[in-house]
């Protein structure tokens, strides 16, 4: 049996091992090479340069090309183009792509990929593209499709695939291993790491990995080496937690069962890397008050997704001015006061910032689970903040002293600083805390009211203490 | 053959299929039912309900014991202490773990680990642990040990497994199954996904999948069916390199090769979880001002990692207050100024934040990698910046004139406004990039120069065209 002469094959025989460093197949040079080649239509080059390429590379090229090179490409591509090469896309990418590739030619090409690919394409497209990929689409090919997409978007059932390698419990490891011999190789997945051992209703009873079945007697039956298979996850499950939970048990395939706990799918290890990368990023992005990951989605839809974060900060801003405003006679007899203002609500600010921080990366790590720890953490934030408040309360009343040579402002600036450090770890523990409770993800959420809290503290206590001692 | 009764069987033969939903072990009533024996000293109890559970959740149960129960419990668990347990633990517990476990005791267990997870463990020890244990290490053990620690921290060999599966390549698929047969079980690796295929001077030719061996026919050649190892990778590169070729190739497991490109390891995806986790939740923690992401660090240690972020902090808010100072007599003037003027920098700040944001994100993903993609990314930033800034310098200009009734001010903030969005704007693309290419964490130095930029420019905009225009 010949293997087939997949991407990976053809790509090493190119480059041998002494090109250790080279491990990106995309480089500067091949970039060049394919942009000439569209320029000047030379199609068989091009399907020579870009054929050998991993998908993930070509659709690296894919994305470095502006919309005319990229209508040319496809034009010049088409038949050559694997369609494992979409689902590396970035959604807005993969519209172009799709919209130049027409959705005769998608629907075709889509059959060859494992389930769990095809949806991943397919999810990222417009409803009418996909209504009309799905009328194109063979019946079988179809009814899966259709039934994937009706999970929700961000559960286990999108994430799954279908094709599954399934065994008795009765059989031996020699007849699952010819078994799997006889199986056309059209029908197994494209990759697997375990054999899942289902009962008549198609239950999961275990799963056997491959490692073991290879290196067990063929008399052995299945039952005798099967791990009893120790999550089985439900097809509604989340995305992110499925990710958890392979990652905190270092899994590598589970089954996905329905709600009568009949096999549906496999998730893979593979799968989930992506996953956790993804949920990562987004909670680093949610942080920042963004929400666009994408480097290629347009200039318009870039900044109305940033105004309207921005939109609630000049809230916020509003919100501390007026504080401000309240205190304008005040400010008005001792103009020290605005000049070192800012200084407390910017180190509120940040303190609030470090402390939401750790709070979302630990919330999202599941580690604040129970009462004991959440008080713990919260207590603990509380001493941080305090000791930090204490010794900038002392740092900054000596810069003030020096600068001012007025010791009332700086002890002014002093408490100011203890109470809105103080503030700022208890606001910035407890409110990604609640907002979580509530079910609102605290990354998106937190920043602005730290920002609003620290504010108005720093302004209110600082001008506060300033109008009621010194003016 | 039967399998060994490991911890995921015992596990699951005590929870039955219609318990779904409870995944995680380790239920509240578990972990109350642990800590009132570890009180009672009822030893076989402790032990009758620990060792079922997963290490993961072995490990989860220990984390949340106070230092007084986890002497009490290591000493009641001893020998019932699976290793693998170890790996799961965070340092500053592992630390204690292993001072009442004993250097003897974990000499011994260490082992029976893939030595990936005995250098898992050593790594989080003190040097003086380390070298005791060591010591006790039988001698091949100690001489595989030694040369993983001798690779630096970050790099490949530190994360690689030695057990590997070779084979040359004019066997069979038959030869191999038998020889996997044949080999001790506790030869083999835990897990493995591919055989690697070598040359006699133990250079890597390819790799056998485990799903393509058992569906290929016993007379087929391996040469026939291996793929040619698209990435093999140097034991010195960087364990993020690592996690990012993983992802970007969606790879399962790939061989490493010393300076002579000899196989010495290899890396599986089920380790490039906790990689990329890590890695993206340090650019988290980073850019939010926080080195530790560790929960049980002291308090002392985590006042300590926090006040230096905070110093810097102070420092740049003297700038800026600073900057105020120089205009102290035109705010005495127009106490409007002193009131409007931390929306300006405020806007800037967050505005700079979410480019700084997108930047590091990009960065870590290795997408800002050629010159034309950073001059895009930086002139698309600067649109946004730019366009938000008149959407805002219109919005602020409006707040403005209703509150003070001044439209000089009015166009002041709006000017001011323009000015610091477009300054944050390239300042939080340009930053992160030039960072990058000096070799310094963007995620860690970015956002300090940042808001020092914005409250500069704010402050400086806004108050120093008051100055000129207003007062």
């Amino acid at each position: 049996m010949a293997v087939k002469p997949d991407h990976d094959n053809i790509e090493f025989k190119t480059s041998t091992s002494h090109e250790l460093a080279n491990l990106y197949g995309l480089t500067p040079k091949v970039v060049a090479a394919v942009i000439a080649c569209i320029a000047d239509g030379n199609k068989d080059r091009l399907v020579s340069l870009v054929a050998p390429l991993h998908p993930a590379d070509q659709a690296d090229m894919i994305e470095r090309l502006n919309s005319a090179q990229l209508k040319r490409f496809t034009l010049m591509m088409r038949e050559n183009l694997d369609p494992t090469v979409l689902t590396y896309l970035p959604d807005t990418v993969l519209e172009d792509v799709v919209s130049s590739y027409g959705v005769n030619e998608l629907a075709q090409a889509l059959p060859e990929l494992d389930s769990d690919d095809a949806i991943d394409i397919l999810e990222d497209l417009e409803d009418e593209e996909v209504a009309d990929i799905l009328a194109a689409l063979p019946v079988g090919e179809r009814l899966i499709v259709e039934e994937a997409l009706s999970y929700p978007e961000h559960c286990a059932g999108r994430l799954m695939q279908r094709e599954v390698v399934v065994c008795p419990s009765h059989w031996t490891v020699g007849q699952s291993i010819d078994h799997l011999r006889a199986e056309d190789a059209d029908q197994l997945p494209d990759e697997f790491y375990v054999i899942i051992i289902i009962d008549p209703a198609r239950r999961v009873l275990g799963q056997v990995r491959l490692a073991k079945l290879l290196s067990s007697d063929r008399p052995v039956r299945l039952s005798d080496i099967m791990e009893i298979a120790p999550h089985q996850i439900p097809v509604s499950m989340d995305k992110e937690e499925v990710g958890l939970l392979f990652q905190r048990y270092g899994l590598v395939s589970v089954s996905v069962v329905d709600a009568q706990e009949k096999l549906v799918g496999m998730i893979t290890v593979d799968d989930i890397v992506d996953v956790i990368q993804e949920e990562a990023g987004e909670d680093l992005m949610a942080l920042g008050g963004v929400s666009d990951s994408d480097l290629r989605s347009s200039l318009a839809a870039t900044v109305q997704s940033r105004f309207l974060w921005l939109l609630v900060n000049l809230f916020t801003a509003v919100i501390a001015s007026l504080v401000i405003g309240v205190f304008d006679e005040t400010i008005e007899r001792l103009v020290a006061l605005a000049v070192l203002m800012p200084i407390v609500a910017s180190m509120g600010g940040n303190a609030g910032t470090q402390t939401v921080t750790v709070a979302v990366r630990a919330l999202a790590m599941r580690q604040l689970t129970d009462a004991r720890i959440v008080n713990r953490f919260v207590l603990r934030e509380a001493m941080v903040g305090l000791t930090n408040g204490l010794i900038f309360a002392v740092v900054a009343g000596v810069v003030t002293l020096i600068w001012f040579q007025n010791i009332q402002i700086a002890l002014v600036i002093g408490f100011a600083m203890i109470a809105n450090m103080l503030a700022a770890a208890l606001s910035g523990a407890g409110i990604p805390i609640i907002l979580s409770k509530m079910k609102i993800d605290p990354a998106v959420a937190s920043s602005v009211f730290i920002t609003t809290v620290t504010d108005v503290i720093g302004f209110l206590t600082f001008l506060g203490l300033a109008a009621i001692y010194l003016v």
